[in-house]
């Protein structure tokens, strides 16, 4: 499995959102910020209504991508190319961990009779541009 | 043609990077952050040299997106889907355009032989996140 190398390990701790890209049904990209968890076993995690077509793509076409830019340097980047894991989380047990790290309660932002999933990106292909941390522009 | 809207332009005006995403190959989607120009005829012009994948990856399949976030809220996004035209630029007369909004020589960017293209991406579906500009935080 690829990593975030320690070079570039700041980008995705200091990044408010991710970028997601997954490939919507008219075989174009689709791509949005959404919340994310770097979990303590290296795993980014995501936590989605699967109202949201980016849910309903990964389960067409788990291929996707995940990108980080640096909020105070732009040209410093990480992208991971992988594999989308999906799985229920009814007891919205992920759902509260993540809503822990951006204050913020996802019970609340689902309807009635909808569910939310968690997604676990298996990276592929892990690509850094620019500096590696501390060397500063 | 779908148009940025009055309410999310200055997300593309002010944001430094544009972030691409096309279809790598392998299926799976890339995503870089690369120069553009919001162009006086309101279209996104790129300048890239042609060893770059992500031509690569548009020469062989057009459909590619866009992506900016506003760089002071990260809850402010446009995402652009749309289709590639790609354009040689033998003389630079584009790239000296681009190379002129951020103060660098792109001829200095490229080997000898290589070549530069222009990539004027028409709109298909414009999608915005987040408030209108002057509305909030």
């Amino acid at each position: 499995m690829a990593e975030i190398p320690a070079s570039h390990r700041d980008i995705v701790e200091n990044s408010p959102v991710v970028i997601l890209a997954t490939l919507g049904p008219d075989g174009r990209p689709q791509v949005t910020a959404t919340w994310f968890l770097l979990d303590e076993d290296g795993t980014v995690r995501l936590s989605l209504n699967t109202k949201r077509q980016k849910v309903k793509n990964l389960q067409r076409h788990s291929e996707g991508t995940l990108f980080f830019i640096d909020p105070e340097n732009p040209y410093r980047t990480v992208e991971i190319r992988g594999r989308a894991e999906i799985e229920p989380d009814p007891d919205y047990a992920f759902a509260d961990r993540l809503g822990a790290k951006y204050g913020a309660d996802l019970r609340t932002m689902d309807q009635p009779g909808e569910s939310r999933v968690v997604i676990s990106f298996v990276p592929v292909k892990v690509n850094t541009y620019g500096e590696a941390a501390g060397q500063g522009t």
